[in-house]
């Protein structure tokens, strides 16, 4: 462990020191701000089809500017909207760690309470307006500053640069290409900059991730609706029947998952999770406000930050069936559906889920349909190793506080396959505070988040590179540790 | 229980025997076919505004052939649609009979799968196509031309014709028009023709309705639909109570209803009752493939008659909030609501029916808010009495075979409206046959039932007149049954 313990010769030489490398962001934040306007100026929604044309001028301006700042870089087709590929190359022989982004952004609009043109760069003071700054065009560029940072001062280290267009509509395509581009790719590690901290005062960072498994229930019991005067009470209800199977699938009240087994393979948290999770600056006040969410399952701190972050779920989105316009109507529906989808987390896998709770619902009630989704495995990152040790320092360094892991409850399908794809570990850095207003109107990102993460990400390149950086203690054989 | 049992002077005179009526209805038979083309190719479709100037123009032709038969009428505003009302007066003396029809129609079109124009009167032999043939013109013009053959035989009684013209959308100014023009309605007893025979070899009438109480349960926990990858697990899901609210509520598989009391006032089925419906013709399999239903919650023909007609129901009509659309959208609703009513059967009350379920539910989920509509109670004729006795008597006589008394699942607020503002007893004289396509493409009613219809109607007029009529001896003190 003596690696975590003090500083190796690149990390610690001057110019890279914290104050070297926030004197350098300062130096560099006209540029900064200039790449970023040119990239949010670029209406890249990627959900609208309307769009396209322009998510793909967004991946074109995104290249030209790596190649500018002396990145090699290519708009790799997938079949869906482009992918961005960077390389910065420092020297042959150096290990390669990749930055992953994304350009794609949210739909915006001025009807939606935008105070400025969604789609203009806006800068009011520290503050950067306009859709994507913080989710995730702003992060993307502090990554690259950084990584340009520590290229120039000598970080003896290859960055390499994914920068997707499709995130915000599902990745559809992200898996395949990174598959097919594979053997382009090889990588010692992937860090993904794309999320927020849990409260302005205290940088934290994902270390997991929940997986996903999405259902669709269907009944039918009658060629259509029937009138509810001829045939209520002798005629099967589809709609009711799904609602009992749905009580008996969990409490709604508690969220508790009632399938047998379902439980068996959730890890318990940590002691030092849990200790990461109690400085995160979670508050419920906080959550509820940044949400618009008025009943919670509980109040207390320690166990919502455990129900979101390291508990699985089984969620009810919608039903489809029935007569769901204004007033009643008296019928007694011919089919039901309900919309669902379990949250995972380490080490469930969507699989064994999904045959549990085929079987749980087949023996209820057989007539029931069960489709799933593929799934999406959960993903945990090791926050003992060098990697996050590094992290740990970096984050510290850059924002003057110490980092808490924690988790996001959401699922990212792009994690796991390129944790597989590219058969190494994937960490996230993440800058964006709730305030920037994720997938809300009047996004933002700010100067001192952007700099701090430029500083973050050099320092962490810092702390990765060389012969005692955290990528070559990782390559030793495993000692004993004391 | 002697008027029950021999025939008096009225209803035995000669040209009150069913073989003297069906011989008139034969030689009336062009008129009646000349009537119905009149109104059938009136398009009366209420429930479509753009139809509101037919709706009031097939009004005034309604009674413009009441006039030509000798019928004093008028077209009455409702706010609604109108109400048309004749008085065929036989003597100044003689008790009152009220005829319950409507003249208004189902929507139909061409793509729905007609044959023939939905509004062109088409004969195919004994068989008469058109929109609103047997719902409820055809039986209106039966109730009417038997009236008038009552009239021209001599029976002493005076006949009143309500039709109205808003019974497909709701009757929604009907109960209000009634209490207003009360006065004016006198009468000893109300007769409905607007029912169908459980199958085509068994004469039946309902003897009974379905109450009904609708309500809407609606919970909101948050302001708008969340992210579940941010709050699934902590925050409240409205479907998911909503649901297992209905799972506490009523068995869905068995359709039970778990609210204690609720079956309190349920009266049992009579004896006399049972045997009435196990000869009504019922058969699962006509049931099942008339309404396009493929499972049902029990396959024995006596415990489904019980179910539809005989027992309360709760039914879940729809589902409002969360995502309904293609494929998935991963979010924690903000707010839900289920569409869902309750049928009721004497003598249950939709106000102590609302109460005990609004506490039911308000101690399980305390912020459920329960919203009830005014709700209808449900109605039982007195099948004992000697209306009933002088019904069955006329059926019997017309169609050759015994009535049976069954019931209806539905439930129609004017029966209750009418037996409370007119202050008399309500039977049903039902004439349709399912094979008729009730509210379905290609409607028909047919002269079999038509003129056989006149018969019962006259009869019926003959059996409750005179000295010795029902209506009479309905009047006297009651004595004592042996």
């Amino acid at each position: 462990m003596k690696a975590r313990n003090r500083r190796h010769a690149i990390a610690s030489s001057d110019a890279l020191s914290p104050k070297a490398l926030l004197a350098y962001a300062t130096g560099i934040r006209a540029d900064y701000e200039k790449h970023l306007r040119e990239l949010v100026e670029i209406p890249t929604v990627s959900a609208d089809p309307a769009r396209a044309a322009d998510v793909a001028r967004g991946a074109r301006a995104a290249a030209a500017l790596l190649r500018r700042l002396g990145v090699a870089a290519s708009v790799e087709p997938t079949g869906g909207h482009p992918l961005v590929v960077g390389h910065l190359r420092s020297g042959a022989g150096f290990p390669t760690v990749t930055l992953y982004n994304h350009l794609d952004v949210q739909p915006a609009a001025r009807a939606d309470g935008w105070k400025t043109d969604p789609f203009r760069f806006t800068r009011k003071g520290d503050r950067y307006f306009g859709r994507g700054t913080t989710d995730d065009k702003g992060p993307a560029l502090a990554a690259l500053h950084g990584a340009l940072a520590a290229h120039r001062a000598g970080v003896p280290l290859n960055v390499r640069f994914l920068w997707e267009t499709e995130e915000e509509a599902g990745s559809t395509h992200f898996e395949h290409a990174i598959g097919r581009l594979a053997p382009r790719l090889a990588t010692e590690l992937v860090v993904i900059s794309d999320g927020l901290w849990v409260s302005r005062d205290q940088p934290t960072c994902a270390s997991g991730l929940r997986g996903w498994l999405g259902i669709e229930l269907s009944l039918e019991t009658g060629e259509g609706d029937a009138h509810s005067g001829i045939v209520g009470g002798l005629a099967r209800n589809p709609l009711a029947e799904l609602m009992q199977l749905v009580a008996d699938l969990h409490d709604a009240r508690s969220g508790r998952v009632k399938v047998p087994g379902f439980y068996d393979d959730v890890e318990p948290l940590t002691r030092r999770e849990r200790e990461e999770f109690r400085r995160s600056g979670f508050s419920i006040a906080n959550l509820k406000a940044g949400i618009g969410i008025r009943k919670l399952r509980t109040e207390n701190p320690r166990e919502a930050m455990r129900r979101i972050w390291a508990l699985p779920t089984f969620e009810v989105h919608g039903v489809v069936g029935g007569y769901s316009g204004p007033g009643s109507k008296s019928i007694v529906p011919g089919r039901g559906q309900v919309k669902a989808s379990f949250r995972l987390v380490p080490s469930q896998h969507p699989d064994r889920v999904a045959d549990l709770v085929t079987r749980f619902i087949k023996k209820r009630n057989p007539d029931v349909v069960v489709r799933r989704d593929a799934g999406n495995l959960p993903y945990r990152a090791d926050v003992s190793g060098p990697f996050a040790a590094a992290l740990r320092r970096a984050m510290t360094d850059a924002f003057g506080k110490e980092l808490s892991f924690v988790r996001d409850g959401g699922s990212i399908g792009a994690v796991a396959s390129m944790e597989r794809l590219l058969g190494c570990p994937v960490l996230f850095l993440d800058l964006s505070l709730p305030e920037h207003g994720y997938h809300a109107a009047n996004e933002y990102f700010e100067w001192s988040q952007a700099s701090r993460g430029i500083v973050a990400f050099a320092r962490f390149f810092a702390e990765l590179a060389g012969p005692e950086g955290a990528l070559a203690v990782a390559k030793r054989p495993e000692r004993k540790r004391s």
